[in-house]
């Protein structure tokens, strides 16, 4: 069911297989005996529940996820796909959901939750109620959740393979008279249709001189027209894991100016690629891209950082900015991409999803970059 | 650009024209004598500004907008746009952004910032950056967000055409050999093409005697055979606004049982809209439709609540379900849909969304309800 239809078995039994990150987590609760994990991303993370609604409590002995009425049968089959050894509490009401978190964490003296995603009533509210006291953490699970395993990055590559064939099916239709909606309706449904369970984000085509120079541009009525920069930034999502590429496309013949920035962006985004690499400064890799744009007189058409991280979500660590303070680790996915935007010129960016390797980064993005030139229509 | 192609005019300047909102705020502002708004849900609707991180400070004369430096120009742009008398501040990293809201409220003694909103670790950061101490505040802006204007409820009726067009295209084929997921992109397709800028959540399609007995199924690969009850959830998302319709279908010919309980559910459907008024506890409404349910033995097969508050979100207040403590007033735009699922046998839903009006309320929602049987298809 979860088959691309190009033959890609997706890893989904794999990469449910989450059953070790419990105690990867456990291993970093530095002077805090148990942990109440509210972000619903790093309560997927650890067991595979995709609700709405749930916490995890981890204690050095029991992993416990509390949830609502309308999630208990689903929560019970999530964690036993994912082979999670753990138990699932049912609360009908919020009030009765704070009460097993109360009654879970109750036998220890330090107990940890997530200062960034509890909100400052949510925290008032337990603070009345539990028997101990919280202590404000950050970060504990998101920093084992940002290296990603195999099966992991095996899902994130095949999610890059759907929008890599969504886009070489649509771009050879760029010259064809469509507007920008209607771009992206061909790219999200072909991305639907190759198994993907939606677009990793809101698809972004953004054209000619104006549109284009927006780096978040959304996509509207506007029809392409020759001579057209087109921006195109595109990922799928599959089984929770994101990917995101963008490709820059001319409609016609480049003008000289067009292929001059469009080279430009490409040699910044390869200088970008070159430098990624475990133990870099993720700010090096920006410096690296920014440098050759700065050089070459256009240091103020690059208006954003160079990447981030992506995994189950669409951004989160590491960043790759000029402020940025990660350094790169095997196992961390990023985009590379600059961009160069001036109004009435138009924008151009080139952005991969790579890997970061023992020996350097593995490029997970395949669509060709070489030139804006449109790809030939497929011959059917 | 915003036109749906069937001549529906979409209001969005009117949509936009949110000057008078802070003031309705300020109103409430009982003892306080500044807000710090950072919901950016409420920040929309206070200013019409859409990006994705800002803050709204309010006090007695001014109304500030703080953002970060993508979103400066944006931000401008759409306040202008809404015709909103207030001014942008740029903050080119979190710390200037908090610097920046602690100037605009250094000078009032009673300052309120949204509790259920603000991080526990934004609140700390917060109170050692302020020179004032921040008073937690709750529902301020959703107490006034809540009651929709006229522009807003023709946005939603709007959206609502748009489902309800979709929908009319797409039922005829149910029988035709599609999948969840085919139907799924072609409804979201077309709501594309009729002006949605998207689903106003992910499209639910869930059909056969299993998959339509779990409320919240996700459409997959699974094809819709003769016999199979199918539930269609399916909102477009315009201007921000959201619709939410739900039509149950059977392909082919019911079973006596199929159109019992396909009557029942009507039944209570129409039993909880002629219940919605003004002045009425929301859970009345709840109960209209479960005591009927009930009455035929099938109470345990109605496992969630009556219905939502729609509006910039799908899910706000008010809540329509037994332990809501809400009182329905006009201007409230809310769904009554009951449902009755059993594994096995498969479920059945009929939702509307209605808008409550001083001596009712007025169904938004137009697409027929009267049988499972699908329509014909089309003549073209």
């Amino acid at each position: 069911m979860n088959a691309a239809d190009d033959g890609t078995t997706i890893p989904s039994a794999v990469a449910r297989h989450v059953a070790g990150r419990a105690d990867r987590v456990r291993a970093r609760l530095d002077g805090i005996e148990a942990l109440v994990v509210s972000d619903l991303t790093n309560v997927r993370w650890l067991t595979g529940f995709t609700g709405s609604n749930g916490y995890v409590v981890l204690t050095p002995q029991r992993l416990t996820l509390v949830t609502d009425g309308r999630y208990g049968a689903q929560a019970v089959h999530q964690m036993d796909e994912a082979q999670v050894a753990g138990e699932v509490l049912v609360g009908l009401s919020s009030a009765a959901i704070t009460a097993h978190l109360d009654a879970l964490t109750a036998g220890f003296e330090t107990v940890g939750f997530e200062a960034a995603h509890v909100s400052f009533q949510q925290h008032a509210d337990w603070a009345r109620a539990f028997h101990t006291t919280l202590r404000p953490t950050n970060t504990i699970v998101e920093s084992e959740r940002r290296s990603k395993d195999d099966a992991e990055i095996a899902l994130i590559a095949a999610a890059c393979r759907i929008a890599d064939r969504a886009l070489a099916e649509v771009a050879p239709h760029l010259a064809d008279g469509l507007t920008e909606a209607e771009v992206r309706n061909r790219l999200e449904t072909r991305m639907r249709e190759l198994g993907a369970s939606g677009p990793s984000y809101d698809t972004i085509v953004a054209s000619g001189p104006f549109n284009s120079a927006l780096p978040h541009h959304r996509p509207d009525h506007r029809l392409l027209l020759p001579g057209d920069l087109v921006i195109i930034d595109v990922g799928a999502l599959l089984d929770g894991y994101h990917s995101d590429m963008t490709r820059t496309f001319v409609v016609g013949e480049p003008t000289a100016e067009q292929a001059e920035v469009y080279a430009m962006v490409l040699a910044a985004q390869q200088r970008g690629l070159a430098a990624v690499g475990p133990g870099v400064a993720a700010k090096t890799v920006d410096v690296a891209c920014r440098d050759h744009i700065g050089d070459r007189g256009r240091g103020d058409w690059f208006t954003h950082g160079t990447g981030h991280g992506v995994g189950l979500l669409i951004h989160e660590d590491p960043f790759v900015n000029a402020t940025s303070d990660a350094v790169l680790q095997v196992g961390d996915v990023v985009t590379v991409e600059p961009g160069a935007y001036r109004e009435g010129f138009g924008g151009i960016r080139v952005e991969d999803l790579v890997v970061v390797t023992s020996d350097g980064c593995r490029v997970l993005t395949a669509f060709a970059k070489d030139s804006p030139c449109l790809p030939s229509p497929p011959t059917t």
